[in-house]
């Protein structure tokens, strides 16, 4: 295939079984480059906003971005976006492995899935054919058994299977797609919208592979920042021997690792759980990579109970962890491998857990509740493995816990002790030890996350250069340019851990070798402010209240007990009124007129 | 096949290949009725007293009674007899299952294995065929897969397979056998020797049922039998609907339920880990019985994980549970179904970690004699299964468990520290609350033991009288009658469990039928009298000093720190000297010559 430079996007309704093809404007791609940009903005052309996020409308879109299926490093992402069930707003999940890579291949850059099928289906792309399959025999099944049962019945070599577990198809409000047996498109729901559309999977086998617009100085730019990548500290080793793990240590000391649902940010047996503890168990059998990628952070584990798997990585294995006060690191490791094969998200999953376990310490949630469970105490690994399960499958107390935390904790009327914002639970830092991250936090376009501008880089890890973590001063403009070229790193394809070592001059070489666009880095960097305020506008469309750019209450009111940050709270009204400002935004957060002519989205 | 009075022994020599077949005078079946009885007879006769237990001239005896293979209810157990590793003293353990009734159907009653093969075999008794197997290809691997292989190799339908894991491979010192995947000839490192001649497995089919002397007779004592089983509250509902777990809280709420290795009476916990809690918490799938039981008392379970095994029971579940301080039952479970698959004895790998727990406690041992490990802490699910799969492969700090609490609380100079009668950890029943138990652990032939002389019953359940608990009064000639009666069952080939509903009458009138030996009840009772001292003389043969007919110093010097035993100790020496007496012994506990006269013991 030779280089396009047209958004390609093929269109199946389940309702209807129609297949279509159709191609984007060529604006569309200059605008918002592709992948989490182009799949927003047709999100955008699609719902209205007040569809439910389990209602046929609601479109899933599997978006590639340019440079996914290519030689650069780490190309081979793509994003599942939709309405997110959690958080009523844009859901934009972001998974690695193989299958975006393949999707590509196929000769497709966005699969948008609409409608409901009446029945459960797998969808099958190889090259230019499209198939709707029937899928009642692997309905129930885990994702491992579904895509070991899909290759056995294809027999097709080298395909690549993307698929919901059970919580997906129960509902569960933060039920991830796995792709590639071990990784997961993870937050915000997508894969509970798959379940709500009856698509237990989609298989991909292509084999044409995209064409740059000058294919030798792509190269030549590839093999450049690919030693970039191997010859920095953190790609080149740190992730690459302790994966995301080394950041245990890290942040436990810096006394942001939040603990028993962030009643503090020490976690005593850190060093029990931790990346280093992994190794000297013997857990950790090797690492991997995905599709292009040569940091290789993924973990292959096996416990001495003889389970294997991948991971914990550091998200998963703190929320599954120190979140819920566990040490045992066989349990969590456990937990972790359970939500994989059930299809969780791991961060939800183990908040929403330690949401449940404050409640029943104080007494809200009784025993009696519990269904016979055991008791949901913070430390117990039982507790963590038990209602892990339970919650995939909406079974005794699993059913309120399916609901993420915010809604069970609302259901006791003590929203407060939901650690989410916007409805999505908060990832493995605790903003009391990092501001800008607070910020970050509280004006992310999907809620709680840490991967929409990731401050603790430059706050704690001194990237590209070492900010103040307690000061607020200039953090406004730190998160604005993070957000903004993160949103360009995920909508070209590529991973955002190659940011510890490339800058955007590295992106923009890489985006306009391959595309062949001459984008100035000015218009690089306001493609992602575009897809930033797409997203806010698209928002606000779905009733996104600007009240909400907040954090729990715990977080802006308790200071912090304990350890280095002791006596810390985030000053988030020192740094939330800059940020609208430097933003463009009315002091109620709206985007105003003026911002969103300027940025071309006044027709949105 | 006839009715036979003949004991028909099968000698295997590991170290010739020579295999014979021989049978003991029909003396030898009158006077010690056959199964464990009659399989210390014949060690008796093989060994000298300072054979190392590794030694090839160590022999191995599988060892069926006369009641095996049998229409009697439970008539399905088995012994494996031999020098134990543990104590240096006569093992004898006892098994369910399918494997002991197939191996009389073979025409053996005892399975003699001498010697030491130079490469891993397994031996197979097809009826009158008998074969040494090469077993290479199995060494190294669980006992589950080991069973499974050599089903599929052989493709002989309803063939019995008992077999080791890797834990007697390595020659730990409380490795076991395990037979028919889940029934365990557990204690005293049975499993060890096995290992130590490099026989991986036994694989038995055999088609001749055994026939009664008088048939018709039998089979009316063997319903009316049944029926008393089925109409006793503990046979026929306690133990089919809760298993042996019905004990957890009558124990706890005793206050005699062993704690972080007997520092108390009362687990705290016991609600998250008793019978009860594995019903309603969903892991209990069903209950299965053994071979021609009407009980069926054992526990298919299924976890949360997907991992699936049977039990745990309740010396299982206190051992890696209570005496480790672990509250986490799915922990407790997978703890158990390894050491089922790795061959381990669940409760000396308990026990041994519990030891260690209190060396760690206590500061003996450092965290970094751990190498890497995780802390050896009470309440550490993950130090429980991290270390039962370690001491499997001595591996790493497995290394030191694998030789037992006793040797290794020895090799940090506080052998008080290890809870173990002459060497062998003892099971889940503090004797601080139960007198006549506390004797019963310090004169039993094979050292720490519940099932030489089960005093709970009465003394606890009340079966078949309620003692008080506290009285030594009268306590040595109750143990007498037990240890004496439960030699009995056990050389018959039944359960001992049948004994909380049949009596002393009972089993003469089963045996009786069966064999028409006419013995009168003092005559039965003279014989498992018989078998005791013949163990007992054995055993100081095998160097034994009467001094360690004792208890260690904790529960006699250290009052019960809290519950209903609050103050208590065992008071020993109150019950010794008359049980001594009462046994025809000296005041050091060696049988007068005048005792073995007697019972015929004057040749041994």
């Amino acid at each position: 295939m030779g280089f396009s430079e047209k958004i390609r996007v093929l269109h199946v309704d389940l309702s209807s079984g129609q297949i279509k093809r159709q191609e984007l404007d060529d604006e569309v791609a200059r605008k918002f480059i592709g992948g989490r940009g182009a799949g927003t903005y047709l999100l955008g052309t699609l719902l209205k906003g007040q569809e439910d996020a389990f209602s046929p409308e609601n479109p899933l879109i599997f978006a590639t971005g340019p440079l996914t299926g290519t030689a650069a490093p780490t190309g081979g992402r793509y994003m599942a976006i939709c309405k997110s069930p959690l958080t009523n707003l844009v859901a934009c999940s972001n998974s690695g492995g193989q299958f975006g890579a393949e999707l590509k291949r196929t000769g497709t850059d966005l699969l948008l899935i609409t409608g409901k099928a009446s029945e459960p289906v797998y969808l099958l792309l190889e090259d230019e054919k499209t198939e709707i399959r029937p899928a009642s025999h692997l309905w129930g099944r885990d994702t491992h058994f579904t895509t070991a049962a899909i290759k056995k019945e294809l027999e097709m070599e080298g395909a690549k299977i993307a698929c919901i577990g059970p919580a997906g198809e129960n509902l569960v409000r933060f039920a991830c797609i796995i792709n590639d047996l071990h990784r997961a498109a993870g937050r915000s729901g997508v894969g509970a919208v798959m379940g709500s559309k009856n698509l237990k999977a989609v298989v991909v086998k292509g084999s044409s592979r995209p064409e740059a617009k000058d294919n030798e100085l792509f190269m030549d730019v590839v093999k450049d920042r690919v030693k970039t990548l191997q010859e920095n500290p953190v790609t080149g080793q740190g992730l690459p021997s302790l994966g995301t793990k080394v950041l245990d240590n890290i942040i436990n000391e810096h006394g942001a690792y939040p603990t028993r649902n962030f009643q503090t940010g020490v976690f005593e047996s850190t060093d029990e759980v931790c990346g280093e503890a992994l190794v000297e168990k013997g857990y950790l059998k090797k690492n991997r990579g995905c599709y292009a990628c040569p940091i290789k952070c993924a973990r292959v584990t096996e416990l001495p109970t003889g389970a294997k798997g991948e991971g914990p990585e550091y998200e998963s294995g703190w929320a599954l962890g120190a979140a819920v006060g566990v040490k045992d690191l066989i349990a969590i490791t456990e937990a972790n491998y359970l939500c994989n094969l059930l299809g969780l998200d791991t961060i939800s999953c183990g908040l929403t857990l330690a949401c449940a376990m404050e409640l029943f310490e104080k007494g809200i949630i009784k025993r009696e509740e519990l269904q016979g469970g055991p008791a949901l105490e913070f430390g117990s690994s039982e507790a963590l493995v038990f209602y892990t399960q339970k919650m995939a499958y909406r079974d005794g107390f699993g059913k309120n816990l399916a609901e993420g935390s915010l809604r069970l904790a609302k259901s006791y009327n003590a929203p407060e002790l939901a650690m989410a914002v916007k409805g999505q639970e908060l990832p493995a830092y605790d903003p009391r030890g990092v501001q800008g991250q607070g910020l970050s936090y509280a004006t992310s376009n999907r809620g709680g996350c840490h991967v929409r501008g990731y401050l603790i880089a430059p706050e704690v890890l001194g990237i590209p250069e070492k900010l103040d973590p307690q000061a607020t001063e200039g953090k406004a403009h730190w998160v604005k340019v993070f957000q903004d070229l993160t949103a360009v790193i995920d909508s070209m394809g590529m991973c955002l851990f190659t940011s510890f070592a490339l800058g955007a001059e590295d992106y923009l070489a890489l985006l306009n070798a391959f595309t062949g666009r001459g984008y100035t880095l000015e218009e690089m960097m306001e493609c992602g402010e575009r897809i930033w305020n797409l997203e806010r506008a698209l928002n606000i469309r779905f009733g996104m209240s600007p009240e909400s750019d907040t954090l729990p209450e715990r977080l802006l009111k308790e200071p912090m007990p304990e350890g280095p940050q002791k006596g810390n709270t985030v000053r988030l009204s020192e740094m939330l009124p800059e940020y609208y400002k430097l933003r463009g935004w009315d002091e109620n957060g709206i985007p105003s007129g003026e911002t969103l002519k300027r940025l071309g989205l006044d027709q949105v």
